[in-house]
């Protein structure tokens, strides 16, 4: 067993981001005679599988050969047969897998057919790595509750905006690009009322080269005023948007956005709020694996309260501006304690041309 | 010549950190024939120059090796008799000199002394690394002004207390033995009264082996509100407390102050407030050449609008509080758009345990 055959699955891994979800990214490499033969990953949606692929791209018969693969070879019959199966019947001698397959129901399921065909089979290689670039997929396959990601702009003084409101721009330019690659990379994207009105926002995905998928538009609305001619709710783009409301909106209102497309989903909730935890859960039905909330600070505050958020990512730029009034990335009410605050874990830090990028962790269960 | 003598040597002149201001710290090394055969450092203030304890430490007769020396050595008579006489004197053959003497006055001329008494000189190896080491002594051999760090300690959601004002604890205890270990380093340390009033800290320093000096404490307290019984007034210390006030106090509560053993600096300034440069210029004349900011937001902004910082470190916590209410690094009326932002340069970014602790510089001139 060679380390580098594992890193270089888990790097053609990576290659599907953005366009597997809901589904999981995995690489495979078959190794013969210390010699790369074939390599695949998970390319797309309900296209075949990273193991399959590499078979597909072999260039010497793979009987006999070793298989790394990122996740564990499936089991069931699904839109494609079973990579186990395929493994069994191409001859492989051996079997690296970086983990198990999260789902509890189907976990160990894949092995097991290996086993019984008397492959060899060695399970748990570089799995935290593994674990990160599926922190998505791991998330919703085990909730199917969508991974929520925060992501925040701020001052080194902890401010996302001048007092008049002027941001821009806080981060960088090859910060802003990193964050349309992350639009790219998950299924919706979430802001509050209040940055509708503010900044009237498209919220689509504009990657330098001209590429990229727009994600699902999510807007937190709970009394319905987002205006008609917000430029989320008439934007020229293939993924839909939603409004999530109140008890308390009219009908008047929501027969309005939904002439114009827009999905409402009513939430139930105190004081004609939206209940974040339902919208989520309601996300998650409608194959919602992840979301990237970029709000300002009043809905951070109750992302983070109703324990919604997954991650945060912070992005902090070199400029000082200070002011009283001056917006922060976390307001509402606070907590009054020091001892009372969120910890963070698996804190990252990435210079990004000199901005800092802080990743860390809200719940981190899902590392190990 | 060889670098990593240099490296030694600017080590040497780490250690006389906290202990030579208003003096630089110089590192020097002697080499003869592939061997170390003596080092020394500027020690404390007043004492012998780096040089001298190199050649006082030499076990071997330095006639004929080479000096390593991070500052061209000096040419005149102060409480020492000039270095660069004694190395012509002792017969060092070659004078490696990290940097020029950054006093434009003298500047070169220890370099001439050297050099006409034919000895082979080589001037600026790491001179970027020396002047980091020596930036409070090269801002005020140069302008006579202190250099100012501005320390602050917020959330990852930029605060510095939750809403209530508790503080306790944002940074971790690294951190804050980190910010006492930099008490130590400087001459004073400078808060507003807000901070008096709200905390009633003592402002020593504490380090965790019990040693320490004592920086002078300076309060900036425009209309001399502070209480005759704060601890920073009453505190059992060898460093003296300064109290910076406005026009508009009476005389009666700086008698008051005096005879506490206070010393008062009254400024000019509009509106009653203290007058930050001239305060500044103030302590430089009375030897003060650096001074560590732990300030409020409403004094950091001020601070940093009338142009004194040089310096800022600021220590972020993986902790999330949130509040609308709670205070921020910087406060006081801000920019109002992003084009007016204080850009911050040469930034540097350490792990302090689990804390980020980020360094800039506001002006920077100093590192070339």
């Amino acid at each position: 067993m060679k380390i580098e055959y594992m890193k270089r699955a888990i790097e053609l891994s990576k290659k599907g981001a953005g366009c597997t979800n809901p589904n999981p990214l995995v690489g495979a490499v078959i190794v013969k005679e210390g010699k790369i033969i074939g390599e695949g990953y998970h390319e797309f949606y309900g296209g075949p599988h990273a193991e399959v692929n590499a078979f597909k791209n072999c260039h010497e018969d793979p009987k006999g050969s070793e298989m790394y693969v990122t996740l564990e070879p499936c089991s069931h019959y699904g839109k494609t047969p079973p990579c186990a199966n395929e493994i069994v019947k191409k001859g492989i001698k051996k079997v690296i897998i970086g983990m198990k397959d999260p789902n509890e129901l189907v976990c160990g399921r894949g092995i097991d057919i290996l086993k019984k065909a008397g492959i060899e089979v060695e399970v748990g290689i570089l799995e935290n790595e593994i674990r990160k670039v599926n922190e998505i997929f791991i998330k919703y396959i085990t909730t199917k509750n969508p991974f929520c990601i925060m992501k925040t702009a701020m001052t080194l003084d902890g401010k996302i905006a001048c007092k008049t409101g002027d941001s821009k721009w806080i981060s960088n330019e090859i910060s802003r690009e990193y964050v349309h690659k992350l639009r790219h990379r998950v299924s919706a994207i979430m802001v509050g009322i209040g940055t509708v009105l503010a900044d009237n926002p498209s919220l689509t995905t504009r990657l330098n080269n001209g590429s990229g998928k727009d994600a699902m538009r999510v807007i937190v609305d709970s009394h319905g005023r987002i205006p008609l001619e917000s430029k989320v709710i008439n934007v020229n783009s293939a993924a839909k948007t939603v409004v999530a409301v109140g008890q308390e909106v009219e009908d008047k209102k929501l027969m309005a956005l939904a002439q114009k497309g827009v999905q409402v989903i009513k939430t139930p909730g105190k004081d004609g709020k939206v209940d974040l935890k339902y919208l989520m859960n309601k996300l998650g039905k409608m194959g919602i694996d992840s979301v990237l909330l970029e709000g300002g600070g009043t809905l951070n505050y109750s992302a983070l309260r109703e324990g919604i958020v997954d991650k945060l990512m912070c992005f902090i730029a070199p400029k000082i501006i200070g002011g009283t009034d001056a917006k922060t990335p976390v307001e509402g009410d606070g907590v009054e304690f020091m001892k009372e605050c969120i910890e963070l874990g698996k804190i990252e830090v990435k210079n990004i041309s000199g901005d800092i990028l802080i990743e860390a962790l809200i719940n981190n269960k899902l590392c190990k």
